[in-house]
Protein backbone atom coordinates (compact mmCIF):
# COMPACT_ATOMS: atom_id res chain seq x y z
CA UNK A 1 0.00 0.00 0.00
CA UNK A 2 1.70 2.88 -0.93
CA UNK A 3 1.78 5.63 1.67
CA UNK A 4 4.21 8.61 2.49
CA UNK A 5 5.88 8.04 5.72
CA UNK A 6 4.50 11.08 7.14
CA UNK A 7 1.04 10.42 6.91
CA UNK A 8 1.97 6.55 8.59
CA UNK A 9 3.89 8.46 11.30
CA UNK A 10 0.71 10.93 12.10
CA UNK A 11 -1.73 7.83 11.87
CA UNK A 12 -0.27 5.27 14.01
CA UNK A 13 0.74 7.80 17.16
CA UNK A 14 -2.36 9.48 17.18
CA UNK A 15 -4.48 6.30 17.08
CA UNK A 16 -2.31 4.93 19.78
CA UNK A 17 -2.74 8.04 21.72
CA UNK A 18 -6.69 8.05 21.36
CA UNK A 19 -6.78 4.71 22.80
CA UNK A 20 -4.77 5.40 25.97
CA UNK A 21 -7.05 8.96 25.92
CA UNK A 22 -10.27 7.03 25.47
CA UNK A 23 -9.71 4.31 28.42
CA UNK A 24 -7.90 6.92 31.04
CA UNK A 25 -10.43 9.34 30.91
CA UNK A 26 -13.29 7.17 31.28
CA UNK A 27 -11.39 5.16 34.12
CA UNK A 28 -10.53 8.26 36.06
CA UNK A 29 -13.75 9.50 35.61
CA UNK A 30 -16.25 6.59 35.90
CA UNK A 31 -14.89 4.80 38.48
CA UNK A 32 -14.22 8.01 40.54
CA UNK A 33 -17.60 9.35 40.46
CA UNK A 34 -19.24 5.66 41.41
CA UNK A 35 -17.36 5.81 44.55
CA UNK A 36 -17.84 9.22 45.06
CA UNK A 37 -21.77 8.80 44.65
CA UNK A 38 -22.07 5.97 46.46
CA UNK A 39 -20.17 7.76 49.34
CA UNK A 40 -23.41 9.98 49.82
CA UNK A 41 -25.13 7.19 50.16
CA UNK A 42 -23.25 4.06 52.21
CA UNK A 43 -20.58 4.47 54.84
CA UNK A 44 -19.12 1.24 54.54
CA UNK A 45 -16.12 1.21 52.25
CA UNK A 46 -16.71 -2.35 51.61
CA UNK A 47 -19.64 -2.12 49.03
CA UNK A 48 -17.86 0.91 47.49
CA UNK A 49 -14.74 -1.05 46.81
CA UNK A 50 -16.87 -3.67 45.59
CA UNK A 51 -18.57 -1.66 43.60
CA UNK A 52 -15.67 0.16 42.31
CA UNK A 53 -13.43 -3.01 41.37
CA UNK A 54 -16.91 -4.55 39.85
CA UNK A 55 -16.88 -1.06 37.62
CA UNK A 56 -13.29 -1.37 36.65
CA UNK A 57 -13.90 -5.22 35.29
CA UNK A 58 -17.24 -4.27 33.17
CA UNK A 59 -15.72 -1.08 31.88
CA UNK A 60 -11.92 -1.95 31.68
CA UNK A 61 -14.25 -5.18 29.36
CA UNK A 62 -16.43 -3.33 27.77
CA UNK A 63 -14.57 -0.57 26.31
CA UNK A 64 -11.29 -3.14 25.28
CA UNK A 65 -13.20 -5.39 23.83
CA UNK A 66 -15.64 -2.84 21.81
CA UNK A 67 -12.15 -1.33 21.20
CA UNK A 68 -11.34 -4.21 19.44
CA UNK A 69 -14.49 -5.09 17.40
CA UNK A 70 -14.12 -1.16 16.05
CA UNK A 71 -11.02 -1.99 14.82
CA UNK A 72 -11.86 -5.33 13.19
CA UNK A 73 -14.85 -3.48 11.63
CA UNK A 74 -12.81 -0.63 10.70
CA UNK A 75 -10.46 -3.56 9.17
CA UNK A 76 -13.59 -5.20 7.36
CA UNK A 77 -15.45 -1.94 6.18
CA UNK A 78 -11.81 -1.66 4.46
CA UNK A 79 -11.26 -4.87 3.03
CA UNK A 80 -15.24 -4.70 1.21
CA UNK A 81 -14.64 -1.12 0.03
CA UNK A 82 -11.46 -2.37 -1.39
CA UNK A 83 -13.40 -5.98 -3.30
CA UNK A 84 -16.15 -2.79 -4.70
CA UNK A 85 -13.48 -0.54 -6.07
CA UNK A 86 -12.12 -3.48 -7.41
CA UNK A 87 -14.89 -4.78 -9.33
CA UNK A 88 -15.83 -1.75 -10.35
CA UNK A 89 -12.38 -0.91 -11.29
CA UNK A 90 -12.66 -3.51 -13.91
CA UNK A 91 -16.51 -3.96 -15.13
CA UNK A 92 -16.72 -0.19 -15.37
CA UNK A 93 -13.20 1.63 -15.87
CA UNK A 94 -15.33 4.81 -17.66
CA UNK A 95 -17.80 5.42 -14.47
CA UNK A 96 -14.30 5.39 -12.00
CA UNK A 97 -12.59 7.53 -14.42
CA UNK A 98 -14.70 10.22 -14.35
CA UNK A 99 -15.25 9.80 -10.70
CA UNK A 100 -11.15 10.58 -10.46
CA UNK A 101 -11.30 13.63 -12.81
CA UNK A 102 -14.27 15.04 -10.27
CA UNK A 103 -11.77 14.40 -7.32
CA UNK A 104 -9.57 16.75 -8.48
CA UNK A 105 -12.38 18.92 -10.33
CA UNK A 106 -13.95 19.50 -6.13
CA UNK A 107 -10.12 21.75 -6.25
CA UNK A 108 -10.46 23.75 -8.84
CA UNK A 109 -8.94 21.47 -11.98
CA UNK A 110 -10.41 21.54 -15.57
CA UNK A 111 -10.80 18.43 -17.31
CA UNK A 112 -8.16 18.55 -19.50
CA UNK A 113 -5.24 19.34 -16.61
CA UNK A 114 -6.77 16.14 -14.87
CA UNK A 115 -6.33 13.84 -17.83
CA UNK A 116 -2.47 12.68 -17.68
CA UNK A 117 -3.14 11.22 -14.14
CA UNK A 118 -6.79 9.74 -15.26
CA UNK A 119 -4.73 8.06 -18.15
CA UNK A 120 -1.76 7.28 -15.75
CA UNK A 121 -3.70 5.38 -13.15
CA UNK A 122 -5.57 3.37 -15.91
CA UNK A 123 -2.44 1.65 -16.75
CA UNK A 124 -1.92 0.64 -13.27
CA UNK A 125 -5.13 -0.96 -11.89
CA UNK A 126 -3.96 -1.94 -8.72
CA UNK A 127 -2.75 1.71 -8.05
CA UNK A 128 -5.63 3.10 -9.33
CA UNK A 129 -8.00 1.22 -6.83
CA UNK A 130 -5.34 2.11 -3.34
CA UNK A 131 -6.16 5.55 -4.96
CA UNK A 132 -9.91 5.27 -5.02
CA UNK A 133 -9.45 3.95 -1.58
CA UNK A 134 -8.01 6.90 0.18
CA UNK A 135 -9.28 9.93 -2.47
CA UNK A 136 -12.57 9.35 -3.42
CA UNK A 137 -13.53 7.57 -0.12
CA UNK A 138 -11.25 8.71 2.74
CA UNK A 139 -10.23 5.49 4.18
CA UNK A 140 -7.10 4.60 4.80
CA UNK A 141 -5.39 0.86 5.10
CA UNK A 142 -6.01 -0.29 8.56
CA UNK A 143 -3.02 -1.70 10.05
CA UNK A 144 -3.93 -6.09 11.19
CA UNK A 145 -2.26 -6.11 14.69
CA UNK A 146 -4.51 -2.79 15.72
CA UNK A 147 -7.37 -4.72 17.38
CA UNK A 148 -5.34 -6.07 19.77
CA UNK A 149 -3.32 -3.76 20.67
CA UNK A 150 -5.66 -1.23 20.54
CA UNK A 151 -7.62 -3.58 22.85
CA UNK A 152 -5.20 -4.15 25.42
CA UNK A 153 -4.41 -0.26 25.33
CA UNK A 154 -7.68 0.58 26.39
CA UNK A 155 -8.17 -1.77 28.99
CA UNK A 156 -4.93 -1.20 30.46
CA UNK A 157 -5.35 2.67 30.02
CA UNK A 158 -9.01 1.83 31.94
CA UNK A 159 -7.93 -0.34 34.84
CA UNK A 160 -4.96 2.24 35.66
CA UNK A 161 -6.85 5.17 35.62
CA UNK A 162 -9.55 3.42 37.80
CA UNK A 163 -7.41 2.16 40.39
CA UNK A 164 -6.88 6.22 41.31
CA UNK A 165 -9.70 6.94 42.88
CA UNK A 166 -10.38 3.79 44.19
CA UNK A 167 -7.30 3.59 46.34
CA UNK A 168 -7.66 5.37 49.01
CA UNK A 169 -11.35 3.05 49.78
CA UNK A 170 -9.65 -0.10 49.75
CA UNK A 171 -6.71 1.50 52.42
CA UNK A 172 -9.09 3.36 54.53
CA UNK A 173 -12.27 2.02 56.76
CA UNK A 174 -14.50 5.73 56.50
CA UNK A 175 -16.21 6.59 53.15
CA UNK A 176 -16.17 10.11 54.36
CA UNK A 177 -12.27 9.95 54.85
CA UNK A 178 -11.95 8.25 51.72
CA UNK A 179 -13.62 10.33 49.13
CA UNK A 180 -11.48 13.53 50.25
CA UNK A 181 -8.70 11.62 49.46
CA UNK A 182 -9.76 10.12 46.82
CA UNK A 183 -10.90 13.58 45.50
CA UNK A 184 -7.54 14.97 45.84
CA UNK A 185 -5.49 12.08 43.66
CA UNK A 186 -8.06 11.99 41.38
CA UNK A 187 -8.45 15.58 40.93
CA UNK A 188 -4.39 15.56 40.69
CA UNK A 189 -4.26 12.58 38.16
CA UNK A 190 -7.22 14.26 35.74
CA UNK A 191 -4.94 17.89 35.72
CA UNK A 192 -2.17 15.64 35.16
CA UNK A 193 -3.72 13.55 32.01
CA UNK A 194 -5.32 16.54 31.12
CA UNK A 195 -2.39 18.07 30.74
CA UNK A 196 0.06 15.39 28.88
CA UNK A 197 -3.13 15.35 26.44
CA UNK A 198 -2.85 18.17 25.54
CA UNK A 199 0.58 17.85 24.66
CA UNK A 200 -0.26 15.15 22.33
CA UNK A 201 -3.35 15.95 20.98
CA UNK A 202 -2.55 20.06 20.23
CA UNK A 203 -4.59 21.55 22.63
CA UNK A 204 -2.86 24.35 25.02
CA UNK A 205 -1.80 21.82 28.02
CA UNK A 206 -3.18 24.22 30.90
CA UNK A 207 -6.88 24.42 28.99
CA UNK A 208 -6.67 20.80 28.38
CA UNK A 209 -5.36 20.56 31.85
CA UNK A 210 -8.44 22.31 33.47
CA UNK A 211 -11.50 20.74 30.62
CA UNK A 212 -10.31 17.02 31.72
CA UNK A 213 -10.53 17.91 35.32
CA UNK A 214 -13.82 19.90 34.97
CA UNK A 215 -15.47 16.32 33.24
CA UNK A 216 -14.19 14.49 35.74
CA UNK A 217 -16.04 17.23 38.90
CA UNK A 218 -18.75 17.21 37.11
CA UNK A 219 -19.93 13.68 36.32
CA UNK A 220 -19.21 12.95 39.63
CA UNK A 221 -20.64 15.73 40.70
CA UNK A 222 -23.75 14.70 39.13
CA UNK A 223 -23.41 10.83 40.39
CA UNK A 224 -23.18 11.99 43.95
CA UNK A 225 -26.12 14.27 44.05
CA UNK A 226 -28.22 11.53 41.81
CA UNK A 227 -27.00 8.94 44.54
CA UNK A 228 -27.33 11.38 47.79
CA UNK A 229 -30.99 11.67 46.48
CA UNK A 230 -32.00 8.53 46.02
CA UNK A 231 -29.72 6.63 48.61
CA UNK A 232 -29.64 9.55 51.15
CA UNK B 1 -14.40 23.36 1.13
CA UNK B 2 -14.76 20.87 -2.07
CA UNK B 3 -15.85 17.62 -0.96
CA UNK B 4 -17.49 15.31 -2.88
CA UNK B 5 -21.52 14.41 -1.86
CA UNK B 6 -20.13 10.82 -1.73
CA UNK B 7 -17.78 11.59 0.83
CA UNK B 8 -19.81 13.85 2.64
CA UNK B 9 -22.97 11.06 3.25
CA UNK B 10 -20.42 8.48 4.11
CA UNK B 11 -18.84 10.53 6.71
CA UNK B 12 -22.03 12.31 8.41
CA UNK B 13 -23.51 8.91 8.43
CA UNK B 14 -20.63 7.21 10.16
CA UNK B 15 -19.73 9.62 13.12
CA UNK B 16 -23.60 9.58 14.57
CA UNK B 17 -23.99 5.62 13.97
CA UNK B 18 -20.56 5.79 15.82
CA UNK B 19 -21.49 7.71 18.52
CA UNK B 20 -24.97 5.62 19.38
CA UNK B 21 -22.49 2.68 19.58
CA UNK B 22 -20.05 4.00 21.52
CA UNK B 23 -23.11 5.04 23.90
CA UNK B 24 -25.01 2.27 23.89
CA UNK B 25 -22.12 -0.31 23.49
CA UNK B 26 -21.03 1.18 26.78
CA UNK B 27 -24.39 2.08 28.26
CA UNK B 28 -26.11 -1.70 27.86
CA UNK B 29 -22.63 -3.09 29.09
CA UNK B 30 -21.36 -1.20 31.96
CA UNK B 31 -24.56 -0.60 34.48
CA UNK B 32 -25.55 -4.67 33.88
CA UNK B 33 -22.16 -5.76 34.79
CA UNK B 34 -22.08 -3.82 37.75
CA UNK B 35 -25.81 -4.53 38.88
CA UNK B 36 -24.70 -8.77 38.10
CA UNK B 37 -21.81 -7.73 40.11
CA UNK B 38 -23.21 -5.92 43.53
CA UNK B 39 -26.16 -8.81 43.11
CA UNK B 40 -23.24 -11.44 43.68
CA UNK B 41 -22.29 -9.37 46.90
CA UNK B 42 -25.46 -7.64 48.46
CA UNK B 43 -29.25 -8.68 48.76
CA UNK B 44 -30.85 -4.80 48.51
CA UNK B 45 -31.71 -3.85 45.69
CA UNK B 46 -31.66 -0.66 46.77
CA UNK B 47 -27.86 0.04 47.17
CA UNK B 48 -27.87 -1.12 43.78
CA UNK B 49 -30.21 0.87 41.56
CA UNK B 50 -28.29 4.25 43.85
CA UNK B 51 -24.83 2.69 42.09
CA UNK B 52 -26.31 1.63 39.14
CA UNK B 53 -28.46 5.55 38.39
CA UNK B 54 -24.94 6.80 39.84
CA UNK B 55 -23.11 5.15 37.69
CA UNK B 56 -25.39 5.63 34.31
CA UNK B 57 -24.49 9.44 35.47
CA UNK B 58 -21.60 8.92 35.67
CA UNK B 59 -20.60 7.59 32.89
CA UNK B 60 -23.37 9.46 30.08
CA UNK B 61 -21.34 12.79 31.40
CA UNK B 62 -17.92 11.43 31.06
CA UNK B 63 -19.04 9.80 27.40
CA UNK B 64 -20.81 12.49 26.61
CA UNK B 65 -18.23 15.46 27.61
CA UNK B 66 -15.61 13.36 26.53
CA UNK B 67 -17.28 13.03 23.10
CA UNK B 68 -17.60 16.99 23.00
CA UNK B 69 -14.03 17.78 23.95
CA UNK B 70 -12.53 15.18 21.00
CA UNK B 71 -14.72 16.98 18.46
CA UNK B 72 -13.70 20.43 19.70
CA UNK B 73 -10.15 18.89 19.79
CA UNK B 74 -10.53 17.56 16.25
CA UNK B 75 -11.83 20.62 15.00
CA UNK B 76 -9.09 22.36 16.34
CA UNK B 77 -6.60 20.23 15.25
CA UNK B 78 -7.93 20.79 11.60
CA UNK B 79 -7.78 24.66 11.92
CA UNK B 80 -4.23 24.56 13.16
CA UNK B 81 -3.50 22.33 10.90
CA UNK B 82 -4.66 24.39 7.63
CA UNK B 83 -3.08 27.50 9.42
CA UNK B 84 0.08 25.65 8.95
CA UNK B 85 -0.15 24.40 5.36
CA UNK B 86 -1.69 27.96 4.18
CA UNK B 87 2.41 29.84 5.43
CA UNK B 88 3.73 26.59 3.93
CA UNK B 89 2.35 26.96 0.86
CA UNK B 90 3.13 30.76 1.05
CA UNK B 91 6.58 30.46 2.50
CA UNK B 92 8.20 26.97 1.13
CA UNK B 93 6.02 26.84 -2.61
CA UNK B 94 8.73 24.51 -4.00
CA UNK B 95 8.61 22.42 -1.00
CA UNK B 96 5.22 22.27 -1.04
CA UNK B 97 5.08 21.92 -5.00
CA UNK B 98 7.59 18.44 -4.18
CA UNK B 99 4.80 17.27 -1.54
CA UNK B 100 1.56 17.30 -4.18
CA UNK B 101 4.03 15.22 -5.96
CA UNK B 102 5.33 13.04 -3.86
CA UNK B 103 1.28 12.24 -2.85
CA UNK B 104 0.98 11.01 -6.69
CA UNK B 105 4.04 9.33 -7.03
CA UNK B 106 3.42 6.58 -4.47
CA UNK B 107 0.27 6.16 -6.46
CA UNK B 108 2.96 5.33 -9.83
CA UNK B 109 2.93 8.25 -11.71
CA UNK B 110 6.18 9.94 -13.07
CA UNK B 111 7.09 13.32 -12.47
CA UNK B 112 5.57 14.35 -15.94
CA UNK B 113 2.29 13.18 -15.40
CA UNK B 114 1.77 15.22 -12.13
CA UNK B 115 3.07 18.37 -13.54
CA UNK B 116 -0.25 19.37 -14.77
CA UNK B 117 -2.12 18.81 -11.47
CA UNK B 118 1.15 20.62 -9.55
CA UNK B 119 0.84 23.68 -12.19
CA UNK B 120 -2.83 24.05 -11.41
CA UNK B 121 -3.04 23.88 -8.01
CA UNK B 122 -0.21 26.72 -7.51
CA UNK B 123 -2.40 29.15 -9.49
CA UNK B 124 -4.99 28.74 -6.72
CA UNK B 125 -3.61 28.43 -3.34
CA UNK B 126 -7.29 28.19 -1.54
CA UNK B 127 -7.92 24.71 -3.21
CA UNK B 128 -4.22 23.82 -2.99
CA UNK B 129 -4.72 24.74 0.90
CA UNK B 130 -7.58 22.31 0.73
CA UNK B 131 -6.34 20.12 -1.39
CA UNK B 132 -2.98 19.13 0.82
CA UNK B 133 -5.58 19.11 4.08
CA UNK B 134 -7.00 16.25 2.42
CA UNK B 135 -4.46 14.25 0.53
CA UNK B 136 -1.21 14.83 2.45
CA UNK B 137 -2.16 15.00 5.45
CA UNK B 138 -5.92 13.20 5.40
CA UNK B 139 -7.78 15.09 7.33
CA UNK B 140 -11.54 16.24 6.58
CA UNK B 141 -12.78 19.71 8.07
CA UNK B 142 -15.11 18.87 10.56
CA UNK B 143 -18.69 19.88 11.24
CA UNK B 144 -18.57 22.58 13.66
CA UNK B 145 -22.03 21.17 15.45
CA UNK B 146 -20.58 18.08 15.49
CA UNK B 147 -19.03 18.44 19.07
CA UNK B 148 -22.59 19.65 20.71
CA UNK B 149 -24.72 16.23 18.41
CA UNK B 150 -22.11 14.02 19.41
CA UNK B 151 -22.22 14.99 23.20
CA UNK B 152 -25.66 14.35 23.48
CA UNK B 153 -25.63 11.49 20.88
CA UNK B 154 -23.69 9.67 23.12
CA UNK B 155 -25.16 10.61 26.52
CA UNK B 156 -28.69 9.85 25.15
CA UNK B 157 -27.35 6.66 24.09
CA UNK B 158 -25.86 5.55 27.45
CA UNK B 159 -28.58 6.28 29.28
CA UNK B 160 -31.28 4.60 27.54
CA UNK B 161 -28.95 1.22 27.36
CA UNK B 162 -28.47 1.74 31.10
CA UNK B 163 -31.85 1.76 32.01
CA UNK B 164 -32.68 -1.44 29.80
CA UNK B 165 -30.32 -3.80 32.75
CA UNK B 166 -31.48 -1.45 35.66
CA UNK B 167 -35.45 -1.02 35.12
CA UNK B 168 -35.68 -4.91 36.64
CA UNK B 169 -33.74 -3.59 40.23
CA UNK B 170 -35.96 -0.82 40.16
CA UNK B 171 -39.34 -2.73 40.39
CA UNK B 172 -38.48 -5.80 42.11
CA UNK B 173 -37.09 -6.18 45.79
CA UNK B 174 -35.06 -9.11 45.81
CA UNK B 175 -31.78 -8.94 44.02
CA UNK B 176 -31.34 -12.17 42.85
CA UNK B 177 -34.93 -11.92 41.22
CA UNK B 178 -34.33 -8.61 39.46
CA UNK B 179 -31.08 -10.22 38.01
CA UNK B 180 -32.50 -12.71 36.65
CA UNK B 181 -34.87 -10.38 34.46
CA UNK B 182 -31.82 -8.22 34.26
CA UNK B 183 -29.79 -10.98 32.25
CA UNK B 184 -32.95 -12.09 30.09
CA UNK B 185 -33.87 -8.13 28.83
CA UNK B 186 -30.15 -7.27 28.24
CA UNK B 187 -29.13 -10.05 26.02
CA UNK B 188 -31.92 -9.28 24.58
CA UNK B 189 -31.24 -5.67 24.03
CA UNK B 190 -27.63 -6.54 23.15
CA UNK B 191 -28.83 -8.92 20.45
CA UNK B 192 -30.80 -6.41 19.22
CA UNK B 193 -28.33 -3.62 19.49
CA UNK B 194 -25.40 -5.59 17.80
CA UNK B 195 -27.86 -6.32 15.07
CA UNK B 196 -28.63 -3.44 14.09
CA UNK B 197 -25.30 -2.14 14.28
CA UNK B 198 -24.41 -4.62 11.93
CA UNK B 199 -26.40 -3.26 9.05
CA UNK B 200 -25.20 0.07 9.76
CA UNK B 201 -20.96 -0.67 10.50
CA UNK B 202 -21.22 -3.35 7.64
CA UNK B 203 -20.37 -6.20 9.82
CA UNK B 204 -22.91 -9.51 9.36
CA UNK B 205 -25.65 -8.76 11.40
CA UNK B 206 -26.10 -12.27 13.06
CA UNK B 207 -22.19 -12.25 13.67
CA UNK B 208 -22.52 -8.45 15.22
CA UNK B 209 -25.36 -9.27 17.59
CA UNK B 210 -23.22 -12.36 19.07
CA UNK B 211 -19.94 -10.51 19.20
CA UNK B 212 -21.88 -7.57 21.29
CA UNK B 213 -23.87 -10.18 23.18
CA UNK B 214 -20.82 -12.20 24.19
CA UNK B 215 -18.85 -8.94 25.01
CA UNK B 216 -21.23 -7.55 27.40
CA UNK B 217 -21.82 -10.91 28.83
CA UNK B 218 -18.03 -11.17 29.33
CA UNK B 219 -17.56 -7.63 31.11
CA UNK B 220 -20.43 -8.55 33.33
CA UNK B 221 -18.94 -12.50 33.98
CA UNK B 222 -15.58 -10.54 35.14
CA UNK B 223 -17.94 -8.14 37.30
CA UNK B 224 -19.80 -11.26 39.08
CA UNK B 225 -16.76 -13.25 39.56
CA UNK B 226 -15.12 -10.36 41.17
CA UNK B 227 -17.66 -9.12 43.20
CA UNK B 228 -18.23 -12.32 44.73
CA UNK B 229 -14.76 -12.93 45.68
CA UNK B 230 -14.36 -9.83 47.16
CA UNK B 231 -17.99 -9.37 48.43
CA UNK B 232 -19.07 -12.72 49.16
Amino acid sequence: MPQTPHIERHFTSSEMVRDIVIGMSDGLTVPFALAAGLTGAIDSTGIIVTAGLAEIAAGSIAMGLGGYLAAKSDAEHYLKEREREKREVAEIPHEEMREVAEVFQAYGLTEDETWPIVQALRRQPKNWIDFMMRFELGLEKPDPKRAFVSAFTIAGAYIAGGFVPLAPYIFLHTASAALIFSVIMTLLALLIFGFIKGRFTGTKPVRSALQTALIGSLAAGAAFLIARLIGG
